[in-house]
């Protein structure tokens, strides 16, 4: 396909800009898609703010944007699976194919990965990209281009309850309410968990937890959120916990709010980058610890969980922004965390 | 508690009588139940016809009946999770705790078990039973005791799920639609499965199966069940099969229908022991089989997909039979197996 | 690398002949291997004295062979790990690296494998071969090329060990005792199992497998299998059968010779493609059958249990041949599989 | 059998003396043992010197010591695999069998768990005691009582490596040489491990480690340990690191130390019960930890192990002491840490 496309750029920490680039070319095992939504997830947000997270420094001018949902517009010739007109979620990350990692199916740990918004790879605040084919999976037609968008968070949380082993007839407890903590108990309740309490301290967000199918919320701020959570479980504890919260009291609370035996799945990143964290006692409970880095073999099963009904994905959309108005859309979402659980970017329609 | 008791006894192969004994001592970690709901179950009838599974030989007068759901009349002194008025489902195995098998946890293969209506260990139809406490589970408010009884079945449907990892994502074919094929859809369903197609040759039970939730069913007296699945899996085939039937042709037809390193769970026995299967195939397919003993570690997520709703278990029911009714129910499910997909005999209310 | 090589042909069933051919040029991420050692695998002579096996059918000239150790001789400018002298075993299989098999680590079932000797793809019996550097593993000091050819072989029975979760403590019987039987059996002992039992109906090969270390070995002509291995356990049987034989009497007798619980391996192909098999026997016993299809992942811990002297590989080897007298090779191995358990073709050295 | 016998008890800190009590009757289901060695473990020590662990208090006059081997002297009427004469380990836990962790298995995770020499309950330092048969594991001809009561911290190794999945071809770290860290590395190697490094900083210590068959070791108080297992490892890190030391530099450590996607066992208790720990780089490496609280399951693959000369058991005990002189050892013991790695105090012979 011929043609200018619109970009956005980041131009400087705390400042959006626009420009014009080619279309991309459409390589023989890509697709070309027409970008129709794509969300502002909160590494978006830190890069905005700081300019970098951890070693991942931004060279203006970048382009953030990862969570990306649109049409397809063009095949390339190796394609089988996708045609022009296909609805499609794109997963982010291009991987080598060949390392031991990605040989061994834990593809996310691919030291090679190209991953959309991560400099210096730039992301897709813009109206098109091509993509390999193989990373954009096809939305039935009762899921929309605005809840593809959002497959990228919602596979956060299926990774996140796969890590901890999630299934039926457990008891289970997520500590944060954001976007992820939202997304992960809804996963984990589409993966069978039995009941899945949420703790915050923001009341917004845990009515937002309610209204999503969360078993029961526990307001910190307001109670001892360990006791309550060994009340609601007859003393005995979950049988998984999920922190997304990213902050050490809550990490620390999670080890006291599980069963003997059981596993917790860590997916917040800390401020510090350190946890100080009372390991005497996991060990006496000889608890089990997984971790988070962005997911593996999740889309399909995210897509399904969507058209089936099990996740209300558009549930967890607070504000709509439109393209031009992306500026707005970012100092807002820095601003407000509050009110705008999660915002999402209206490229085309 | 002090009194007789009416209990129903198979005094030969076709003929059910009733008997009275007195009422069991509940001993110090026991409870002693009332009995309401009492189901039927294929080895009961197995017994009943013809006197034997394999080489366990009835005797009688003998006491068939294993599936039962009641309500706590009397609490042992050393128990404490349960109390009088309690309504309970009664796991019927009752394991030695100490062996092998019973310490790894996999205590539905122990040999020492003690399994209700297995010869020579009587079962319940019968007014009262006194069990072990730590295999009496609670229900909640919203399951009734006609529920509490048919969990046992269900605890084979999970199991079969467990032994298949069933999971969110995935799409799975069940052979055979009788009761346990329609509690195993209705579990992997409950476990996040995606899509469940249910394959039988009874229309009515596979109308059962749509009724109950199933994706999709085949009839394989209509069509060529592989190649229809094949045809709804876009050609690769399912993640996963539970083979429920017993049929050689079924548990044939299963390796054909899954896709490479796919898992079948076995679950119905065949008429002769023996079944002659296409390995070749499997092997280079790289399958895997597990099969399915009873179950372990079910109730409580059993109970809990009923009380949440995930699991239609009272759908399954076809018949009720009145307790005096017993000799007409065991015939009349010995001979109308297209029409009776589960009775359940109501001991008392 | 200018030159010409020489390359050994089947030319028709039975028929064995020699070409010339341009030394193949090494693509940016392969290396150039000169050859040293090939193994003569069970899959050559059944190509060679069939001219198929299944729907692989062989369309002279052809080359087979697919187990080849060598040295290093030119390096593509891609390639790292890998330097000119370097010795290697080269795994036989390339994947496309992005298929759900691939992508999920199951490359082994990658559909689209491009594997030595397999119709139409040539095998290696020739004196150079370039191949992806990814698939050609450094062998350390103490470990030769002749048992870097042989570790082809060796990781079948790794990953027959790790599809039966092989592991400390445990004790395992092993049916067939030809080269694949007595590289699980090392395998498995490399993998910590405590006591591996070998069946087989041939003395000298029961022989070989006490050389190389089993606990014990069945001659089954001579004694009745199963109960030899019931007599050896104490009466409770194995936790763990591999099947390497390929026959239906050793694959049910498997299921007899295991404990509740165990996992059956099955390696072996039969020559009908059906088994018929015990399986109400195996749901009482509640077994799993795992089956092997080549290996995934398994070169580096192979090589490293032979350097490691846990894996007496060269042990296996009974005939070596020169490249020039291939066609006898292929003659004798075919006409005396009795003392023939492994042929290995020195390609130069 | 009748008669009494001499029993070692802590008086009060510091303080032990002998006192006689009956020989204990041996019920139905247990055995009478007469101890011939009991190993000192730390736990020992640290009751000795300070009277307590966490919430577990000595109420003098105390019975130390778990750690027993023997011979059997009496058999309840309902022991059946043992017989008078038969030297065995003792497992010295005794467990209900019928809660949620025994039924599922984690029988080391049962509230109601007797432990010898954890307060109230008493240990094993005297002439006799009466256990559970099902707790006795008999010892083969070629491991003798002085092993059997070192299975008891090797089961501890073992269960460190099964909660990390320790296997075949790995690479492993065990940070720590004393006794748990030296029994470890014993263990890894006899589940397969390739490669084991140790790391401590007590040259004595590590020259015991390499003793005793470690890869290598690196002395941390003289050289950068994350830094040497890097270049050990070619750059990649670890698969699998288990930290015995219980200290936060060295948990820190293994964080460090591990490739990406890696598992960390912990092991060491540390002082004050929390650890900082790098928890966002642990994240960015999708680490898994799980942590170890005494063992389950691992009796019967610790004595194998120890009969086929994978573990040199005997070779990490630096002391054995007369029963008379327990004073004396415990205070060594105390006072000598560097020097005395396992110190087993001889009760009989």
């Amino acid at each position: 396909m011929q043609g200018k496309m619109k970009i956005a750029v980041m131009e400087g920490i705390g400042k959006m800009g626009f420009t014009e680039k080619d279309i991309p070319q459409t390589a023989d095992n890509e697709v070309l898609v027409k970008l129709e939504y794509v969300g502002i997830c909160g590494s978006d947000l830190h890069y905005y703010e700081t300019g970098r997270i951890g070693d991942y420094i931004v060279n203006p001018p970048f382009v953030l944007g990862h969570e990306p949902g649109g049409t397809v517009v063009e095949v390339g010739k190796n394609v089988k699976h996708l045609k022009v007109g296909d609805r499609v979620a794109l997963e982010p990350g291009k991987t080598c194919g060949q390392c031991e990692f990605c040989r061994t199916g834990k593809y996310n740990l691919c030291p090679d990965v190209i991953f959309f918004a991560t400099p210096p790879v730039d992301g897709v605040f813009q109206e098109y990209v091509a993509h390999e084919a193989e990373l954009c999976f096809k939305l039935p037609d009762n899921v929309s281009t605005l809840e593809g968008a959002l497959i990228e968070p919602l596979a956060v949380g299926f990774h996140a309850g796969m890590q901890g082993g999630a299934h039926a007839g457990q008891t289970a407890v997520v500590t944060g309410s954001g976007c992820i903590g939202l997304v992960t108990m809804m996963a984990l309740k589409a993966m069978g968990v039995s009941k899945v309490y949420v703790v915050d301290v923001m009341q917004k967000r845990l009515d937002k937890a309610m209204e999503l199918g969360a078993t029961g919320v526990i307001n910190a701020g307001e109670q001892d959120a360990v006791k309550a959570v060994l009340e609601l479980t007859g003393g005995v504890g979950c049988d998984l916990a999920v922190e997304t919260a990213g902050t050490e009291i809550t990490t620390q609370q999670t080890i006291h709010m599980v069963k003997k035996g059981a596993t917790i799945v860590l997916v917040g990143y800390g401020k510090t980058g350190m946890m100080n964290m009372p390991m005497s006692l996991a060990l006496d409970k000889e608890l089990s610890f997984n971790t988070v880095f962005r997911y593996r073999h999740i889309y399909p099963m995210a897509i399904d969980a969507v058209a089936s009904g099990k996740v209300n994905l558009k549930g967890i959309v607070t504000n709509i922004f439109e393209f031009e108005d992306l500026q707005n859309a970012m100092d807002l979402s820095v601003r407000d965390k509050a009110n705008i659980v999660k915002a999402v970017v209206k490229i085309a329609n």
